[in-house]
């Protein structure tokens, strides 16, 4: 399996690239509009053709690749079961698997920081969490029906479930780090050691943030799947 | 092998985190001293003793945060032979193998970019290139007693020689790619593919850009271990 993490330093949002070596199937998980010419050009290199891009969820802080992406490849665009993107090809929820390849691509939908928000879990060794768990931190949950008991549920019931050595990678990073491990956030993610849910929603519910930067145009941009370049 | 790759946004900087999960001894190559308080607790958190911090080269863009590393941790500070930095605790010259517990950690050196630079080849799969060779680009040959002639044949006799597959870690990357192998520079590096050795010194010495934001105050800080909290 050939894994790339991808970053865009604007918004610390990463992207990843995710591929059967053999068969040559790509996959992109929540690609990054202005980052669409360098995501192009690695597929083109690589000899891949892009089957998916797929989100974790409709997006607030940067507008999608998909729509860009979908236009020049002719893949399909997937979102989480319920997302308000009626532009997407696939809707894909909890215990579906999306095959790309030998790869098996397994949805854990993770409610909380918005209503329709999925992590996958690759060849059940690595999750990307989106903006559910993130390193020592987690997803906001006062925006986009966003509900911290929902959060707290899902990450404590099934991604604190999964096994220890499991490899997290986030949908973003403020700080520079790049993975951990369900082992290391169990232990060390400040947003839940020592929280019940009570707790856990009291903290969520008075972290008192600004907005994120791009909210207006992000939001309604990514349900229609990011594509303005077309009418 | 514990590797984790983490990110300094501000100099796009990548900094590298490598451990024996048996032995929990580690190494941080390339640190940046803004960082210094995320190197720590990430040791901390994973149980690690940091024995070494290893530089690729005298940094122009950044400073170090070997020095302060060292004083919280009584690591060793580790550069390339002949680096202008007496303040190093071991000299490490191309050939040589810093052991921490069952990695091996080979050095090449890699001049070009600086008059003394290394590469270091991680338990034979993955290179550390620093600023010698970038993803598909290359380290600057216009300061630091660089040198385009000595880069390109670096590069091109050391590093492309290497196997296709080894996986290859820039000491920065400004696009947000976070990894790549020696295949697809050899490939697809827009700075090495046609070229010989006399049109890639030809364009190495006209990028005509600007000195680094920081040269002035790095490389005098870098050549005392960026050690700057100690007077």
């Amino acid at each position: 399996m050939l894994f790339r993490q991808l970053y865009d330093n604007e918004t610390s949002t990463y992207t990843y690239l995710i591929a059967d070596e053999t068969t040559q199937e790509a996959v992109l998980v929540d690609p990054v509009i202005e980052q669409v010419e360098r995501d192009l050009q690695l597929l083109q290199e690589l000899g891949l053709t892009l089957r998916y891009c797929l989100e974790t969820h409709i997006h607030a802080d940067h507008i999608t690749g998909t729509g860009e992406l979908r236009s020049r490849t002719k893949c399909q665009g997937v979102v989480p079961d319920k997302a308000n993107a009626a532009c997407a090809d696939l809707f894909i929820k909890d215990g579906e698997i999306l095959q790309v390849g030998d790869i098996e691509i397994k949805t854990i939908a993770t409610l909380g920081h918005t209503d329709s928000h999925n992590a996958y879990l690759v060849n059940g060794d690595r999750i990307l969490t989106g903006d559910s768990l993130l390193i020592r931190g987690c997803g906001r949950t006062d925006f986009q029906s966003g509900d911290a008991g929902s959060l707290y549920d899902c990450v404590t019931q099934k991604l604190f479930t999964l096994p220890d050595q499991t490899l997290v990678y986030p949908g973003h990073d403020y700080k520079g780090r790049t993975v951990s491990t369900i082992g290391e956030e169990k232990t060390y993610n400040p947003r839940f050691v020592g929280k019940n849910r009570e707790s856990f929603i009291h903290q969520m519910n008075n972290l008192n943030l600004p907005d994120p930067k791009k909210i207006a145009e992000a939001v309604p941009a990514n349900e229609r799947c990011g594509k303005q370049s077309v009418a």
